[in-house]
């Protein structure tokens, strides 16, 4: 009735570190403005900024056992990708299994749904993206899937796919895309660096990208 | 037409105490998953945890008079729960009436609608746990009942019941549960604490709880 | 089809810096409780503070065209205020832009749709008020009107109306109306200061204010 | 671990009969304006106006197993008042279980979840007011308690409560006010039948109500 | 405190009828995308299509004071605006204040709060816009002003602009651009209907508004 | 930069026809509860029920121009599936592409953002699905990908996946796993007629489904 794919594949660690450190928005941005999970994910913490491999996990509502059998599939540079079945606001996820995670050498958690124990997970250093916190707890009645492919905040997550995850949010890069897209990326920061430069020394972008033009050809007027 | 219950009964000082000191998540676990009060109630500051005896205060909409006539029957030791007779997100509560309240030994402030002063009442080290920040003042026009048993953020809270309010929400035991409760809730802090180990050291839940027999039998397969 | 008003009126800077240091509650209620926006307008940090002029913007859904078009209108002690023409949550404005604006001595950023680079705003104190964080970029392809009179989070905001900020939201001054403001702010905040120390001092409400009058007529009962 | 109370009490059918008649806006305010749900529950059908006795039953979130638990508690002029321990959209209750109320006679559901089937419900003739619509299905795993109090989208209700159901929502009246606040309902319809005819000449509620003198105290002017 | 100003100007009743029978969507286009209310704002009726002068009225959180009031100043052709000063979901509107407004000639009601009675509404034929349905009632304590410029679910409304509503939302036209728009309204109106017979016919919008160059050049490929 | 795969696969008419017939709530359980697009998503007129291809659409926020590029690749039996590339309200959809969507024999349209010319859409007969009702319009100047694989309202969708949508909401069968839904859902359909009747009877599923000692033995006590 329901499944647990061992041997996922996974994306390299070296790919997935790089795009970690550019960051949600530069790596969004460099794979076309695709990937981002919905805004109603955010941090419970600010400033950890992570990439790593998605190990999926499919929740009934109310019930977290299958993340406790998503646990054995994890290895280190993992990310834990966690999404109900239908909407569910209850914690989760907490300190012990975030314990267990951390033991595993799992480098964060991506939850559509509640956590609780915030204060342990932040003192632990445990980064988590969740949709909310709320201490209900869950039961362990139901199975679900683990490693399948999954659609979490709106987005759809392959196991091994890189999750890059910062206080913007959560974006997932597909496995056979994430060298590409790492190096448009940089290239994206590198221009990005020479712009921030010129509107440091306080010339407009109106100016450094030739825009004065296009936008009196549309018909913007200045009175 | 209203009606303000003087001499409401209290839980014990010590009681309170405890079960702040072991959080809402434990607490809540501990009496059965009941008596957490609606994920939309938030604390306004990082790290407080508290445990008290529920002031009940009814408030009308945009009217926080009541909050003035309860602040007279808080004691050291009590937490002002405050619920709005129809939904409202006003901030009914800023630094002067926290001053009152702090004067007069009152550990904090549940209220399902808005407080504003956000910045002084962090500094004041005053804790709050609200439906959210909203400058909007409110007027003094409206009477409503103080002391009585009120449903505040979807939860049944009486006077003298217990408040634990930490970071992961806010949770209310019964005043008649609440040495029970304070039991049961120690036994599950013991018990992960132990489990809390295994899982440091690499060990699974899945076989620390012998979950795999089970999850079989539901038909759990691994491919 | 659309335009920019340049050369647009200014409050004095003295009055806006003066009506920043009150904040917001104070600066709403001497206005008569008005000119709040609506409370989905959260500041992305702890702690900012500022006063400055309004210099307004809109924007098409999904396209930040005309904020690097209004940057040139900025002036030093100026705060930029963006409204989408129809509901978004995308980040509009990231570090590149912030770069730009404080390099022209912009003092801020209020807006009704997300904002991204979150982190890097923190870090480069660059404070922002905005409806959320959102990496989803934008597109630079839609006219909107820069510097005309705009509805921002439901309040109606001028071109030159003073902006006050902080940890509580934001309130918009009438540019007639700000000295006649500060001056009643002033009054509030004196007056509460004065009712803290009696508060401090343990003294009910009910009594500094002479309520407990009212309170009988209008039949309130203790039991 | 869990309980079903058997053969709870129950308010007269004569009174629920009248109350539900009476209607929603109009009991709301004959008691005091106290007992209403939250305005998220709403009816998914037109024009069904009912009163009759609760019958409570919590269920888990996701978990629909209790309502066949409760339907054996319940009698010809019941109304099943369903309530999740953790907030939950999925459809709990469709045609099936319509067509088992139905057939004991319940008149109609209140629940604060989703619902299905709806095209069958309002085919039936078996009126729901419900948080919305949602197909998704619940499994049968997790117990909960039967006909004990419960909070129900916000409002406290005790089996045997009396249920009053229309096209503005859901009010709860409590069994031993029963017969006093339907004396009040009454009276209150009464009175707002005379008003209605002096709305109808096109008098004002100015005059009849004498609410010009008051106005003028609190300091309205007319310019 | 507050007042009411008495004599606001109309806009003419034919302008007004004229605007009503185009609806929102086409006069919302016709004034280049501008003043449609929030969607928030939802009919509670099928098929109703009007358009009046607006009467607008403030009115604080959960109190319905200053509708009274308005209803004086309501002739025959306007439509009641009302928003209140901060958000609130309380049912202001019923059939009493219905029955006066009909008396009055008033055609109907466009409010950012709450209602009730909606069935009565309804049967009365009096068509009512509003955020929601709440039979939760209101006071009459406190007062704000009537016929002045408001923002109503974030348009800006004066006394007298066109109010045009139907089964798409709520729009508003400045009454010193009436004229203008009802003009422009009609064109679109009639280039629309020319469009309609081709698309009726089977032809492509991508052909009729040739459109193929355009997305070629923009980079657009077919596989 | 965006492309269109022209002839993509369809499902067989016939399979389209009988899951529509079934509708929402059978096939989603028949193929394992899942498929459904998330409860936001709902039907903008009552009684409708159909089952078709889907035609997939992305479009930018505030922006319908690929509608009418998709246009060309729909053909009779085929639903059009839209879906915003980051959250948007506006009403992407009215009566004139209705009308060239009906000539072309287009079922229906589901689409996570708005719509308008609701009157008009309900006159016509064509049947939508959408997140809501706003007569915002929207430009025609960016492209995105047409009849690619989409999320949409959190459900993945293929072009040629099978879309059933009634008054329950709308649910996604895979090409692949049609057949094998139908004959699922058909063996279900059977089932629950059996059972309707047992009900109807006034029988209990307790008894029908020997629910009585499971029950017992998680400890279910009857008092």
């Amino acid at each position: 009735m329901a499944k647990v794919v061992t041997n996922a594949p996974r994306s390299e660690a070296a790919l997935c570190a790089a795009l970690g450190e550019l960051g949600v928005a530069t790596v969004h941005e460099a794979q076309g403005r695709r990937g981002l999970l919905a805004p109603r994910i955010r941090p419970i913490q600010d400033g950890a900024r992570i990439g790593g491999n998605a190990v999926t996990c499919e929740v009934a509502p109310g019930d977290n056992w299958m993340i406790h059998v998503a646990m054995e599939q994890a290895r280190p540079g993992d990310i834990l990708v966690v999404t109900p079945t239908s909407p569910c606001d209850d914690g989760y996820f907490g300190d012990l299994l975030a314990s267990s995670a951390k033991a595993r050498g799992v480098l964060g958690l991506v939850i559509d749904a509640g956590v609780r124990d915030v204060r342990d997970l932040r003192d632990m250093g445990f980064p988590v993206w969740a949709k909310g916190v709320f201490a209900q707890g869950t039961v362990k009645e139901t199975l679900a899937d683990v490693q399948v492919p999954v659609v979490c905040a709106e987005a759809l997550i392959h196991p091994g796919d890189v999750i890059v995850a910062d206080d913007d949010g959560v974006c997932v890069v597909r496995r056979e895309e994430a060298e590409n897209v790492l190096e448009k990326a940089r290239a994206r920061e590198a221009m990005e660096a020479g712009k921030r430069q010129f509107y440091e020394n306080g010339q407009l972008s109106l100016d450094i990208n030739n825009m004065r033009e296009r936008l009196a050809e549309k018909g913007l007027v200045h009175e």
